[in-house]
């Protein structure tokens, strides 16, 4: 019988830094699992909506069970009820599992795995953080990149609205106290200059440079890009990183929005494969000073490890209401 | 807050003849209402899943304002507890209005607008129906097909299968009673011949002829079909008549299965458009004599008017259970 997981239900998990730890494996154990064979498909689209919003799904499925369908609604940036739904499907039959209110988890979808990057990417030594954006993306890419840069030292923040990014940082200094200095970039270059990692968390259309100065990366420096924010870095000698080449087969894509205007194109040839690293295949850097790009855009199979992340947590504390569609 | 209408809210909907002309009539509207000009978008597309059957879905938007998904397991032909479900969407934020269970309804997404087409294109004085297939999709479409064929006296029957043909012949006369005559014919050719309006309502191929032998048919009937079943009758002179020739816009579109094997290619030209018969633009016949097939295989919004004619439905009742999934 489907299990509803509400808001409420997830709150405490939706909260809690140290469950992400959680979400980072699940993520990157399914990445693993992907490029070792276990064929993946997904659908991918948008369709416009009255209001000018865009009804956005993707479903996956994957060779060895699990499949999901996630719908969410692709303009808004605030709160919105009821709008960001998942749902587990069983695998063999196509049942509903759970259905899963993702108000709290939807952004959980790139930031996991961009922390996974980061775990395995991260130059020696690294002590700064530089996060470009301030919304909910940027607020969840601090809280999983945290978890993968234990000694994070300094967060320096930059996103193009002078009140967002202030009012980010101060909401950032509140939260971690003295453990971590935050401070508050007046320009991109201020921010990206000295910085270990860089996480391109903000708005950017597709394939916009989120760095216009490739100069002031420092050599050896990760830039996170989900999409595909990174191209005159790459231009400029850094090395690209994709989580696996073995992404889901594309069945369906389509966004009448213009939101993504291409149908992604295969996975590049010749990037370092962040599963192959993992797996011991492949060494992380040729040198302390290769700058790498590590992008996530492309439509892979998230959505399965992030829900089923979810849904063991909730199982572990008896959470939800059992409901039964054809009752 | 969304409404969740289970399987048995909805028993005595689903087992109400009379109510089946609310469904007939909201697909008619909505064709109309698209064919004025209300732009629909819709994704249609389909996963593998583990278990060898497809995990497939359908969102639709209309410019108007309503929007719906719909997902079900495309292969299966039984019962499959929480498999079939629709979801209604706000039209301008995206949210979750309903989610329906479909187990009863799936059908009638197909049946539905059978019966539309039936009441504007039926022949004059017809009473005989014949239907091809014996499966979920030609029980439904006896129903729907019998609201706007009053005058029906002679129900025949065929499908592959004997002991299939055998037994749906059996459960309609028990249902019947002495109101229609239902006969079961051993051939294709015996079973068309005669008939005023034939429904190709089994399981065939995309573009498989359902009639062999177009000379099987009188002149002046009309063939229904769902899956292009009717190709050879329009090479033997017979007239392609379309709901409307405005589908909603194919924003995302595959089957993985090989389901659809191809993109649907936009609505041919020259056909008559039902809509146009509807509206008093075109008449329906040029003459007694000229066989027309109803064709429906296509992408279109149904799922909005059969989704709001089931929420109308127990609105009126006060039923489903409210769920708060952002609470």
């Amino acid at each position: 019988m489907p299990l509803l997981l509400i808001r409420s239900d997830l709150s405490r998990l939706a909260a809690a830094d140290d469950e992400l730890d959680g979400a980072i494996d699940a993520v990157e154990k399914s990445a693993v699992q992907c490029a070792s064979g276990d064929r993946a498909q997904t659908l991918f689209a948008g369709l416009n909506l009255a209001g000018g919003d865009e009804l956005a799904a993707q479903c996956v499925s994957l060779a060895s069970g699990p499949a999901t369908l996630r719908r969410f609604p692709n303009g808004v940036k605030g709160e919105r009820p009821n709008a960001w739904l998942g749902m587990q499907l069983d695998g063999t039959t196509g049942a509903v599992d759970s259905m899963i209110a993702l108000d709290d988890f939807n952004v959980r979808r790139t930031s996991a795995p961009a922390a996974v990057g980061v775990r395995h990417l991260v130059p020696a030594d690294a002590t700064t953080l530089t996060v470009l954006g301030s919304g909910a993306q940027a607020r969840s890419h601090v809280r999983t990149i945290r978890r993968v840069m234990p000694d994070l030292k300094h967060l320096k923040l930059w996103s193009p609205s002078h009140e967002s990014r202030t009012a980010f940082g101060a909401d950032l200094r509140a939260q971690l106290g003295d453990a971590v200095r935050v401070s508050v970039a007046d320009t991109v270059d201020e921010a990206v200059s000295g910085a270990d990692v860089i996480t391109a968390a903000g708005r950017h259309s597709l394939g916009e440079a989120a760095i216009p100065d490739p100069g002031c990366v420092r050599p050896g420096a990760l830039v996170v890009s989900m999409t595909g924010a990174g191209g005159n870095l790459l231009a400029h000698g850094a090395r690209l990183a994709v989580p696996t080449a073995q992404r889901p087969e594309l069945v369906a894509f389509g966004f009448a929005s213009g939101f993504i205007g291409k149908t992604p194109p295969p996975a590049p040839s010749g990037a370092l494969e962040l599963t192959d690293m993992i797996t011991g295949k492949a060494p992380a850097r040729t040198s302390d000073t290769e700058t790498i790009v590590f992008e996530l855009a492309a439509p892979y199979q998230w959505d399965v490890p992030i829900l089923a992340w979810i849904r063991a947590w909730a199982d572990e504390r008896g959470l939800g209401t059992s409901f039964d569609f054809s009752g």
